[in-house]
């Protein structure tokens, strides 16, 4: 019985059962090869991992239906070090479900959280004109409220996350319900650092960068450190720090890994000009694919140029 | 009776009552002056504006102790046009209440909100080592309990904002209760445009930015747009459009005034390359003194070179 | 007799008789129309207009044929304004002269300036291989030695600027004499400042900076002006200012016309943030076709640009 | 006999006797140890280095008093492969000679090279009002004149280089003749490639740099790699390639050695970017004092980036 000798990992995610995160959870790592420890809040997920009580955490980066993403940043960026491993996309789309029996044409009023309500609006309006909105604290609560005791409640259905129908044996009356069908919330999975992904030709990393001072031309000055070695950035948070008022921390995702030379010498000038770089992980991108490589970044050309330079020095070269 | 002909203005916030956001509330209109309208989020609070029901909303901004931040920017930047009029500081300090009776030294479990409990973990360290935390699922939800009936309530205080105090009666074990006392919450009052905030010398101007595309240097060139001008910013953050993978906009708030000739021209600049420019108003700020004005860039500046120019046209300069 | 009554206007340019300049004159204007006034230097041909003595100079401002261009540059930038009205390009070529009778074949000695032979080098290689260059002092030194008394000269032919052919009566043995058919040097018109010629859509406008610092960076933020208008350069030189060691002053040519928008707000900002801006004229660029003009740098994205602001102040726009 | 064994050094220059790159020429080498090769020409000093007929040419980079600035850059840029290997400044200043017997209260014309008599102007107007200028085709051109047979000159005294005065035997009438007495003209001695001066802390690179394209911004790139590793210019020309109008190169002095590690990245960073880049030397300076080295570029800064990245990819650092 080799599966025993071995432990299945433990995920921490944000719970209950049923919510978007355990949907990306999912797409990860299946019930069956994992334990699934569901958390109050994203912020008790990431100490879940630095606890040791969970070899992983999956926690929403950017999302307009799950909150706790400002939570997750800085999260991460205080306290001992984690490094993101991968990413992953789940569609920002409801299920509309009651309980057995009621009928599409009989639902006069939906409980839904706002967030839900307002990625859907425009589909109720077409499709159900008059409903009545009545709002719920999460995106699961209603779920729970429908599979429980025959009381009267006040609401004749829900929009919930898709995972929640299965486990709540909830009766849908329409799934993929969502205004915009490409809307997506992205997920990352959080564990310490050492198993660093390989790259792939299409990666991302993450980085908290502080500024070295709050003058103008200070952004710039950073983001040159990019622009000059052609990496380009996909995400870019300013977050007040704390100690301060005024002053201020970068969260950004740039396009590329580590291991690529231009990423590489990205970082060196952070780490040269900024007074704090902390890095978070180099992983494949899921959210778009790889941008193009500007002409003169490409691994080969860095390594030419830092030839040619070493041939200037040795007089090999003129 | 005045008071019936002149309606009290009505303002939403994020409820229930004893939340953070009411005490950004109360800092800027008393509970006689104004109706208070507490809603079950942000969303909401917004929405309310945008139907009528409420002629202002109040919402956090930015925020490690209260959600929705993401929900909120995301929020103002969609639908029908909406201004910020003020903004509000509220310092992260929690108040450790419990039903009277109880003594500081008898505690051993805590309710708080996890992220009330990651503010707090080094004063509850040192004040009451071996604590124990009882994850709630918001702020004013142990509050409530424990102003409810003496059923065996799992845990013997809480973790509460100091809003929440008075208005269910708590008894306060430990007042200021925060690891960091200079942390804060910044929170806006936001309303129909129309009434644009004078220019006090200390203002702040909100912007939701779209980038002309996602190729490197685009971000560059539109924060060239506010340096070369000297206007600084103080926050920005990216946000996915949410109609295409890959594309970005950007919510920014620069230092200072749409009267001011710096803030008008880099505005200007804004509005000839980039796709999307939504103005969101200028306002006092108040988290941080204003910063120095660099040479070059005051209104007497841009107003002897645009003299100057329209010499050289005339003739009447060389 | 209405010639008498309107003096034909006079031009200094570098001479004697013969020049290139003096190519690029007949181009401005015709020697029946005009008085063609030859100076020792082009210093003395600018001075002439300061001082009265001519009404414009035709100086060289880009040239690897003909000397006298950073000594241009100089004597425009202090002294009393002038300013560029035309500029003029004159193509790279020399003829090959000799005496009448003088074969091809029997070339054994060329007197060339030797700015003259290192254009032709490759021509004479090809066409009379082996033959010795004996220097001169100018380019048209040897056009008046063998228009002169036929003592026995060091040599049998010369490369000299095509105007010298016929004013020295000299027998052509090659014509358009030249390793890079386009080269070209590049000559302007000065006169006082006043007549500005009118915008035309391919201008070009000529400026002297003097940077705030010679601090890092300080380059950059001032072509920064240029490009957050999108306005493009079309040479740039730094000049020491000579008061003290390692302070410079730069002389651009900016792609467009005062009258355009971009330009305009381009100067405005170098007001503001240089100490000491010179325009130095608007005028046809003939050098090469009008550059693409950037999206959202047109005029009339300026104009809607300032209105939309405009607009905001007044709340007529959000 | 040592001495024959070991030939003395040629050094070619623009001659003849007497002029301020023999001045110049003087600084790197007494006339007992090296052979004075004068030259017709800066064009022509270059190439008797590429044709080894001399081991080293000293020419005038930066200069308003000898001509020839401009062919020097295009010479170096095109043909083979030559270095900068120092250089030395020679103040503008120059002596009033006239033959013996002649008074200075009875001088009424003097002979001067415009480019001299642009540079004494306010010295003449001061000490010898009224007197009259009899333009010379060379600064040296006059003391030849006078060192020569007693006809009538048309001037009775002329501004003179200092090396002139003893080689032609000249009566002083006053020294140190000049309107501002800091201007210095910078010349450089070049050579072949391969005795490269070693780093003093205090040095300067010349640089030679195509840019990839004429298009808006390509100048701004081309130059942000030099700021992103705190690299200062201190001279910037374009030159137009002449292969095509509009496109262009730049001849560029960076501060600092290539052994120093911020001029070695942006060297690599050019060599990516730029379809052309000719290494012209590392050379000590003389011209100014070395800049202050910015936070963050000493080497060691870009030895701990380094370190630091390398840790980050075998997982040492977080």
């Amino acid at each position: 019985m080799s599966s025993q000798s071995r432990p299945r990992p433990r995920y921490a995610y944000l719970g209950p059962t049923g919510t978007f995160t355990e949907a990306a959870l999912r797409q990860v790592v299946s019930p069956e090869e994992a334990q699934y420890l569901p958390q109050v809040d994203v912020v008790s997920a990431i100490e879940a991992v630095r606890t040791g009580a969970a070899d992983r955490a999956v926690v929403a980066i950017e999302s307009s239906v799950e909150g706790g993403v400002t939570a997750v940043l800085d999260t991460l960026a205080s306290g001992s070090a984690l490094t993101i491993q991968r990413e992953v996309l789940v569609p920002v789309s409801f299920t509309l479900v009651a309980r057995a029996g009621t009928d599409l044409g009989a639902v006069g009023r939906i409980s839904a959280h706002p967030h839900a309500w307002a990625q859907c609006r425009r589909w109720l309006a077409a499709n159900l004109p008059g409903v009545v909105h009545v709002p719920a604290t999460s995106n699961t609560a209603p779920a729970a409220l429908l599979a429980g005791p025959d009381e009267g409640l006040p609401f004749d259905a829900a929009l919930v996350p898709p995972p929640a129908v299965d486990h709540y044996g909830l009766h849908v009356l329409a799934g993929h319900v969502a205004d915009n069908e490409r809307a997506v919330t992205r997920f990352v999975v959080v564990g310490p650092p050492g198993d660093q992904p390989a790259r792939t030709g299409a990666d991302k990393t993450t980085l908290m960068v502080h500024l070295p001072s709050n003058q103008a031309g200070a952004l710039l000055e950073m983001l040159e450190q990019f622009a000059t070695r052609g990496v380009n950035l996909s995400r870019i948070e300013s977050r007040p720090i704390g100690d301060a008022l005024g002053r201020y921390s970068f969260s950004i995702d740039a396009e590329g890994h580590l291991e690529d030379e231009r990423v590489a010498e990205a970082l060196m000038g952070l780490h040269r000009v900024c007074p704090h770089v902390r890095f978070m992980g180099s992983y494949p991108r899921v959210d778009a694919p790889a941008g193009q490589v500007r002409p003169g970044t490409h691994d080969a050309d860095f390594l030419a140029a830092r030839r040619w330079v070493q041939d200037l020095r040795t007089g090999a070269a003129h």
